[in-house]
């Protein structure tokens, strides 16, 4: 056997391992009897203690050091090996096995702390999670800034100042679409009937195939919060209902399928090695958003789904398509991101991304925090948080230590603006397919250009690969000058 | 940190990660996506791995030597894992892999064969299993006869001559008992109504909570064969359904609980130690057999599910309570030994037991098993079997290695029949809470007496603690001949 060898038996069975993590956490979320919790908080840290041994294991190192890649796929395999063993190399095996056990305790105080509302009783914990993700950083950061090194374990080749940049080129356009359309927009009315569960799930599944999702490779359940989950064989999504807004479920289905898709799509050869998953957050997020958002919500497509939704309900009040239209792509201002539109959802992102940035140099203290948020919320959407859990408890992300996770969501609205953008280049007659609730050639084009290829190239090289042209944001503003010009008349 | 302590944390985490195990178990057979199969086997192997490494870490052998009881259940701890250390290490690594590797295709080939009733297809997969497991007995036996060396993985201190003995005891008078039962038994008839799954699967709920399952400590789904799945805090079972005959359902849904209920029953100090679980198979099945047959199966608890049926599916032609008495214990010689009677089943196992014996010493070549087979049940049923699927290819146990196991389910029987006598003395008017569908009595009796001590003692040590007596065939024959007499009045 050859190093090459050897590294690769070694690294397949630790994403295996990773695979039963994964399975592990699906698992907690849709089918766990609910007195289960600690033990399954023992078996996780098991398991992760064995993944941390193995992916710190000074074999590892030997390999690396005596390794010859022979084909591309090899070379690309080897820079991710590298990458992952130099990270997990550098953080003490004591500082890991610390922000596990206090990111676990602390995800269940932030869910209590949100639902009484009570930031206080949460802000001693997000002082310690900060407190630890900054001494991992330093470990890892090699003179960088340390909201660069944390950035690298979402989006490798990212930097605080490429993102700042990508904000100052959105912002000034997603502003002043915004205001062109609050000022023009007649509020379209709305939905008064119920949607059962059943059938909204029935027809969440007929969308999750329409956008291509593969069952045999896959399942869909309910949950609290919609996710996917797994690659290769095993690529598992969740969805939730809400009787009264169909569209919640839907565009959360399409959404995840579109992960979903993207990892079910990814090169059979590339299975259970470092290469065959996506290649970071942000061109994860790239395909999620242009399943839900440049297909899904497409006034072409939301024309079909109009006909199945008739179908399904029966008629539910809305006159016609365009009226439809509307309501899927209402913009309006409102406190909590996940349930933003295109356009407001962006300037989510920008708050989180300056706040978080300030909450680890140290120029924003934990203490300062709801009042921070609460006034840059009120300055960008005109209207003031009235309680945390509408401001800076909403999301879950900072209680697990996720810092730098943020930005890669409006990473993934640029790409999927220039995915788009090449898209419609190439293919013609996108419209006439989607308005049959056709995605093959859209979901065709992604899947060759893209999907299929993993982790095979870094993320930009997997974007500009794919459209051919540089990383813009350039398209995705035009995208949504000219949806919502339309469909508001401006 | 003292020996002792070292020897229980490295413990811990291996039995956490021995119910990671069991939980993708539970998965494949429950929710795993059908294309997902390749994959999974990749993460199960992988996982073994580790375990086998953690059950022969050379660590555990200095523990054990150092390590000092401060208690029974400490004693009891260190016996279980020094039980469990010296038969791994006894067999060497490339053994144990190959054994994994081949039961795990011949579980696959073992399907197709019976499938297609082709034994010969599956003849050369079948010995070469058995010329493993030959292998590895004889790498652990240390001069005991091979078959008690595999007993030993499911029923520590059984012997093939106690067995053999057990059998001999119980042989006459069950098969003089059926014979009466068929020389006077007027069939009762057929059910002739269907019985809609979800509401089979509605009353089977209520059932398992009849019998003590805590569903915030586990859950119930649909597979193709019932099982029980892991320990301690998250204990989950299956069960089946056929439109025709609910009792299918119902049955293997007590048994089942029967299981689950014993290891949810189990002292919260001994979770994830060597002592949290069953004793053994055989105690295992004394459980699931009493809530099944002398409790599920008795007078007074099926008028009662009389009662429940009528209210879930309307009448459905059963006159009175005696006779559908009857039809829940209908006697009558079968080929499949799971839809077999109280009484036939126990020759049902007999048969394997003296067969995979002589597979096992090599009295029996594999190309002679389906004659030897065939023979042999037509000399104890009086019929014979017409092809492999109704012979000697109906059970999954072999193909995955497990020789020695059968024994454990009769073993079961004349536990249960023990522990059923004691319950009798010691608690009155239990019919009367039957009759009720109240089993709180008799699972109060087997929690205290029985289920909440675990592994703490040896098998027998356990039943004879719990009844204060012997353990003997004799109460089981005699439940038997009063509970059959009664019922078809002979």
């Amino acid at each position: 056997m050859s190093a090459m060898d050897d590294l690769a038996a070694f690294t397949r069975e630790t994403i295996a391992l990773g695979e039963v993590m994964g399975r592990l956490g699906w698992d907690q979320e849709t089918v766990m009897p609910r007195g289960a919790a600690p033990q399954r908080a023992e078996e996780m840290a098991a398991l992760e203690a064995v993944l941390h041994a193995r992916k710190t294991d000074p074999c590892l190192g030997e390999w690396l050091a005596a390794a010859e890649p022979a084909s591309d796929a090899e070379t690309a395999i080897l820079r991710e090996i590298r990458r992952s063993y130099e990270r997990a190399t550098k953080v003490p095996a004591k500082l890991a096995a610390e922000i596990a056990r206090v990111t676990s305790r602390a995800q269940g105080l932030w869910a209590e702390a949100r639902a009484a509302d009570d930031f206080a009783a949460f802000a001693p914990t997000l002082e310690e999670v900060i407190g630890l993700k900054v001494e991992e950083a330093s470990a890892v950061a090699e003179g960088r800034p340390l909201y660069d090194a944390m950035l690298d374990d979402f989006e490798p080749g990212a930097t605080a100042a490429s993102l700042a940049a990508m904000f100052d080129a959105l912002r000034p356009g997603l502003v002043a679409l915004k205001d062109r359309i609050l000022g023009a927009e007649e509020a379209p009315p709305p939905l008064s009937t119920t949607f059962p569960e059943d059938v909204q799930l029935a027809l969440s599944t007929d969308l999750a195939c329409a956008f291509g999702y593969d069952l045999a490779h896959g399942r869909i359940d309910k949950a609290v919060h919609p996710f996917s989950s797994g690659s290769g064989l095993d690529v598992r999504i969740t969805t939730r209902t809400d009787e009264a807004d169909p569209f919640n479920c839907f565009y959360s289905t399409i959404h995840e399928v579109g992960h979903a898709a993207y990892e079910q799509a990814i090169d059979p050869a590339y299975l259970l090695t470092p290469i065959g998953r996506g290649a970071s957050m942000g061109v994860h997020e790239s395909q999620s958003r242009i399943y839900e958002n440049q297909l899904g919500r497409s006034p072409a497509f939301t024309g079909w789904l109009l006909g199945r939704m008739r179908g399904a309900f029966g008629d539910f009040g809305v006159a016609d398509a365009e009226t439809f239209a509307r309501i899927v792509n209402r913009v309006a201002p409102g406190f909590i991101r996940t349930e933003a539109d295109e356009i407001h959802y962006n300037l989510h992102i920008m708050l989180r991304f300056d706040l978080e940035r300030a909450l680890v140099s140290g120029d924003l203290s934990v203490a300062d925090l709801p009042g921070a948020w609460d006034d840059r919320f009120e300055a960008d959407f005109g209207l003031r948080p009235s309680r945390p859990s509408e401001g800076c408890l909403q999301d879950v992300h900072w209680s697990v230590g996720l810092f730098g996770y943020f930005p890669t969501y409006s990473l993934g609205n640029v790409y999927a603006g220039c995915l788009h953008a090449a898209l419609r280049r190439d293919v013609s007659d996108l419209d006439a397919a989607l308005a049959q609730g056709d995605t093959a050639p859209a979901t065709a084009w992604l899947r060759e250009k893209l999907q299929r290829h993993g982790s095979l190239r870094t993320p930009v090289e997997t974007i500009e690969m794919a459209t051919g042209a540089a990383v813009s944001e350039a398209p995705l503003l035009s995208y949504l000058d000219e949806k919502f010009s339309a469909l508001y008349r401006l």
